[in-house]
């Protein structure tokens, strides 16, 4: 199919098939990827040149956390897979249709040939859709044969990646990038004051985000606020509030549920100052017409689903971290 | 679009968006209505003719399962929504291109007209696309903006309709039916030496599964396994068994997790006979490329998840009962 | 026996059996019923003069609160059940000897004689042995011979009454008495400076605490913190935090998990201004020398278990209300 | 005070404090201790003899399973903790009186003293005062200050000792043996057809039983039938059963619910063939005047709490094994 005829195809709801792995910088890296597998209970399954690569129990593919050693901290890269080649191809030709700019990358660990690209607030993005998946032997061999491997009890031991936060400075151009050009699915939105949009969260699956643009208080660009491991049940999240807690790791919120994606949540920092989100729980988007849910100043106001007030340092920490 | 050039579409993964309802039969309505009502929790919102129609608090259409007024009990039959009108114009030329009789029924309550055939084992199932969005007024209206209507605290109070499971005497011809002309995805199967299929569990969304098929021990064709509905934790599902437990309901197996699909189970029998499953938790699949998992007969011997033994009933009983 | 003889055995250890009923003053009566039987989900089991007799599930007395109609909110008295007939006459005999005031009033509804009294910080005390035990009938006939009655799946419906926490100006003259009078055990100590005690929890069980004294920073007396509705599970307060929400009730502070008794806490107020909380879990004690534990103000500034900042209502309002 | 004066004073409920410890014998020492310490999560705090020492992480005293290096499997002894030197003394003095033979053992790891007799079917019983309190250093150190140390999330991680249960030919006599010369309450019997002891329960504390005493199919005596490490919650004890399964331990029965005592259960063998609970939840007793609830056969034959079917082995099966 050359490329010329794929290009008047536009995206649609399923193009992208789920977010698959993210890059994280840190400037401490022996004490992130310490606490990444011994805190949070993550597996290391490779290592290349700066980074070792990481995956929860039930994460079907190779890795979905790469770790990079930096002299910095935020978001390396996000990379979401595609549902088919040639729906990769088609996706790469409607993106040069729009004037996006970006390169083909090599295939490295874990994955094949990954076609990079720019937020419109500059987070690095790649596409890719040949991958290598994760069969555990050994120790890791599963017990159920649906999953990758068995599930170790060490640690939180989250089951899988579930979404990444990203701050930005223009929320709408980020949503009508995701929406247009992606084909995801725009699921809940704040927006202040008729139309200052403050917060976008858009899915690739029937989840009900897979990523979300919130305002970036700062005047920085291609920030990073968190990505978020997900568990089986609120009991877990709260059993990682124990274990985080004894562990001295100060805990910047919850545990609570969100109004907007009705998730159980927790949040801390990682060694290398990225804040991490253990999560649990949400709605299943089934409407294949969902119209997106539009929160104003005022619902915001009333803090999280159960009333605790927004934490001030989750509007304005991101990673790295700046200056103004 | 002219039905001719839409005939040559092959149905995908997604163009069935969704399970939208169930019409289930009963011999005992008022004895049935009564226990899903106070029982099971669920909320009628429509009266038609011999059916009175229920929905799950974030159920987000009008219905999710139309009780009838019947002689007998089983299924009535089951609706999928399809993700758009061209898609289901489609998906019903690309039937009548495979010999599938078949026939449009007009809009009824809560749902625009409907395409009904029926399955390989003669299952009437419905196609539809419009449909009436759920939104709780008054007692119902939602404490959340993301959800259709408020939780209320009654009865098991199930979250929403998960799936069903239909006996069948050919399970591969309703596999490939439901694959190859409905574009669900066959997610895991239950196939005794080498050859002889036993189950198989489909998928429209990425939940592990939204129907399955499972062996029909007697010669009856068009029969009933069951239905679920799903609460949001296994916390839930142990709170159900003991409210059917202190109601005299008889718990025909679990609380236990099934090793199929990972989910939480436990079953019983409503008043017209029919099997129903409170449910909880699972697996999402995210692979666009996922293989069905095959468990082989001495896989299936080693019982549930933990080892329950499968109880016997579950291999003979089905809606309507039959004398083999 | 005469009181003589009697009045020489100090009390130990279990001759208080149990915290038996709070009487709750509401100038808000019916609003107040509706609550507690709508939304909290409790039994009523009486009515005289002003008051309505409630009960949640698996309380084994006739009940545990009774709700009076009142000018103002707060505290109308809380009881206790003694171990034996001869402990109770033995306690009052050196109640006596302590120079306590009191006087028996006679059986009314649900239990024997009591006699009542006033702590240091003037809130009113009963002691009482003989009591009515309730055996659900009907509807409430349990399924469990074990339990009283059987679970109703309607609004909170907690399991029983666990606790209830007083303002007092003088932390530990309400300690001593309650520990050397009253034989109950000191489990943890909130001392400010080495030598400033801002609260005491005492049990008389092998729970942690059946009822706690905090520091009231008006200059009142006889106040009310909260009572404490118990849950089997923390999903089950988590579930209660929605339901409340739903109605449109405040939480005043939570779900969270309190550092001092490691129980799992949610705080709102009934319609007449009081404090209830709903929490569960905890820790039992077995060891019979236990030894109090004692935190300070820097461990206190910590904020709670997972580091929620106590919230400023916590420390000042009480029922009813003061000016100052 | 002298052993004449104190041997008139009859054992009351408190006297006994609670179970302390149990020593199960092993035949394959070395695959049961990697057992205990690598899937339970139970930590060693000490070693001597034939012995490895170990306790759950919020277990208050040095040690809660003794594990000892035998011929065989089974009890090697149960030690109960008495409250206080002088109720041990009149304890033992009135088991004299009753002409129960015993002796004084000297002091020992992690506790002092104990005096050790025979049950009426010859199990070895130890009480003693005397104890040695854990208190964790470094990685151990508690994270909660009220917490004899830290949790830590490795293998299931069960939270404290709960109970155990003896299998006996003479339910009656041991029953009567607990209440009459240790105080312990009788919470629940099974008794069938009117006068036939098939079970006994009893409580040293406000659980719903520490001991528990079924009857033995065969003719054997002093044989074991489980001990019970709990949980703080049903999601604990569900997530152990996938940490079993998944190592290929077979789950004897459960998880379920219990009719008796209401707790959640979980049974397996550890390697030296011992039978094991994990349990959660169950009911307090804060009754003082507690009446035993008795179940008959019929009650008994609708199996468990939810209609599981007892095990068979459940009532065959202890250790050490017989040929019988």
């Amino acid at each position: 199919m050359s490329p010329d005829a794929t290009s008047n195809r536009q995206p649609g709801f399923g193009d992208v098939a789920h977010l698959g792995h993210i890059e994280l910088l840190t400037p401490h890296f022996e004490e992130s990827l310490t606490f990444f597998l011994n805190v949070i209970g993550l597996h290391a399954s490779g290592r290349s040149g700066d980074s070792v690569y990481l995956r929860a129990w039930a994460d079907y593919e190779r890795f979905t956390l790469q770790l990079t050693r930096s002299h910095t901290s935020g978001l390396g890269h996000v990379a979401f897979r595609v549902r088919s080649a040639s729906v990769l191809q088609q996706m790469v030709a409607n993106l040069h249709a729009h004037q996006v700019a970006g390169e083909w990358r090599p295939a490295e660990l874990g994955h094949g040939p990954a076609f990079r690209f720019f937020s419109p607030d500059r987070h690095a993005i790649e596409l890719y859709y040949e991958t290598e998946r994760f069969h555990g032997t050994g120790e890791l061999a599963p017990g159920y044969k649906n999953m990758p491997q068995r599930y170790i009890p060490s640690g939180i031991a989250p089951k899988r990646l579930d979404h990444l936060n990203l701050l930005a400075q223009d929320i709408r151009a980020c949503r009508l990038f995701f929406r247009d050009l992606l084909g995801l699915r725009v699921t809940e939105q704040i927006v202040f004051d008729g139309n200052n949009e403050m917060g976008a969260w858009l899915a690739a699956t029937n989840k009900s985000y897979d990523i979300a643009f919130t305002r970036d208080h700062s005047s920085a660009h291609g920030r990073f606020h968190h990505l978020t491991y997900m568990m089986d049940s609120r009991e877990d999240v709260l059993r990682a509030a124990d274990i985080l807690t004894e562990r001295g790791i100060a805990i910047e919120t919850g545990p609570h549920k969100h109004s907007i994606g009705q998730t159980f949540f927790l949040y801390f920092y990682e060694p290398g100052g990225n804040r991490i989100e253990i999560g649990s729980g949400g709605y299943l988007i089934l409407d294949p017409d969902w119209q997106p849910v539009v929160w104003s100043r005022e619902e915001r106001q009333r803090g999280q689903a159960w009333g605790l007030a927004t934490v001030s340092t989750f509007h304005t920490y991101g990673t790295p971290p700046t200056e103004d």
